[in-house]
């Protein structure tokens, strides 16, 4: 494996691989690796000759309100994890070389954006299409994975792929969860001991909603509310959003049939969780 | 010269070039074309092993109240022109393949784009950007060509570029003038003959604009004053703007030093007419 922190480096090194007809998979990291994180790397080695990892936090997808410094990092051990999995290259650039003096050009994606986070970190998805789209310009992946844990994220680069015709295509590899059910995150590291111990009722109540749906409820309000409660039972958390969406448009249902997203996002402690299930009905 | 309307035929395409080590040049425009744009292809194929020149009337750089419908357009006279002046592919593609139903994302240059024809037509950049985004990510040129009769247009693609890491070259090619003058647009098939006779104002205002530079004058007001005089003697004339700008920054100066644009927006009748004049002092 070797490490690129160079923009044109990595550029040529993408472009005279695509010559050889190599075929380059991308996953985009904020780095402090976890398993989860490692099923992408792993499930790219297997779709391509060439997998470059790329680490950066990136400060533009933070909210004015949130702090980037404070985002855990731990490049040796990523660079340890990442190569074990299958990186060829781990792309890790810096914040000077990706948004330089002067740097104004912003990606975004409209309607998909509005709802459930975007609703909470309203500037939090223009961060993401933009730096996705400097990725892409710089990696030149033919395959780009993303992990179902942040599902509105997969679902809007894919619209942003689609619309600006990025000739990539976009891979989502399943939520990767620690034994008692909590989906992994590097922002499980905010979670105290008692708190870490709670965490675990976010999936449950995904599993027990999933349970009332298959039991033939169809109101996504009654589903939503047993759920509120199965969460407000923890004294440290605090509910952004629990919404009950099509899982293609994002939009709030009324009923619940065909091709559903159950998605939440509540702060445990000082840690904005978010977890996702996806039912068919 | 062969016609490809396919957006996936397209980017094949460009991917097969690119691999036999082929360099693409694009050559984007809104058709009918005339000596300006001939004179981009001419560029094009001198500087790659493929021209692809774009035909495409983008309605997202069209305001509101601007009829795309009545942009002028003729696809044969063009595709005998632009085979002429060198095109190898000739990229028309179809409004419902560009923006298909759901379309909803949009590139977005800021600062650059707030000044000057931005602040007359306040989406038409947001349009602009995002087509060339989505050309570029079509045709995968190495080198792309503009008109630098479109002065804030290649400034704003040129940052564009840089800031979202688009590996492409961005060559800007001198205005084409008619012999009296006026710059060579498709707009002025707006003109009647009375008002074409007296469009030459505008390169005449520029003209006379350098001469007061060259000659000490330093006031920016005192030069756009003189400037607005010659125009409005021209009783069709209505000026959008006439700025004195820094070329880079595309901020009003204070008073004229370094590389300066002086640039015009100036509606003849209905035809809504610029021009521009770069200047180092």
């Amino acid at each position: 494996m070797k490490t690129v922190t160079d923009i044109e480096n990595m550029q040529s090194y993408a472009e005279k691989t695509r010559r050889e007809g190599k075929v380059i998979a991308l996953v985009p990291t904020m780095g402090f690796l976890h398993e989860g994180h490692l099923s992408l790397i792993r499930m790219a080695d297997k779709a391509a000759d060439l997998v470059v990892t790329s680490i950066y936090v990136n400060p533009t997808q933070f909210g004015p309100s949130e702090d980037v410094d404070q985002y855990p990092r731990d490049i040796d051990h990523d660079t340890t994890l990442a190569q074990q999995a299958g990186t060829d290259v781990l792309f890790v650039p810096t914040d000077k070389a990706m948004y330089p003096q002067g740097y104004q050009t912003f990606v975004t994606a409209e309607k998909l954006t509005r709802s459930l986070c975007g609703a909470f970190r309203p500037t939090h998805f223009r961060g993401v299409t933009t730096i996705v789209t400097k990725l892409f310009n710089i990696v030149k992946p033919h395959i780009a994975i993303f992990g179902q844990k942040d599902a509105q994220q997969a679902i809007v680069i894919r619209q942003m792929t689609r619309d600006l015709n990025f000739d990539v295509e976009i891979k989502v590899a399943p939520i990767i969860r620690h034994e008692d059910g909590l989906a992994m995150s590097s922002r499980n590291k905010y979670l105290t001991p008692q708190q870490r111990s709670e965490a675990p009722v976010l999936y449950q109540s995904l599993c027990e909603a999933q349970k009332m749906i298959e039991g033939g409820e169809r109101n996504p309000n009654v589903v939503k509310k047993y759920t509120q409660k199965m969460i407000d039972t923890i004294a440290s958390s605090k509910i952004d959003y629990i919404e009950i969406v099509d899982a293609v448009t994002l939009e709030a249902v009324r009923e619940i049939k065909g091709n559903i997203l159950i998605a939440l996002a509540v702060y445990i402690g000082k840690a904005r969780l978010i977890d996702n299930i996806l039912i068919k009905v």
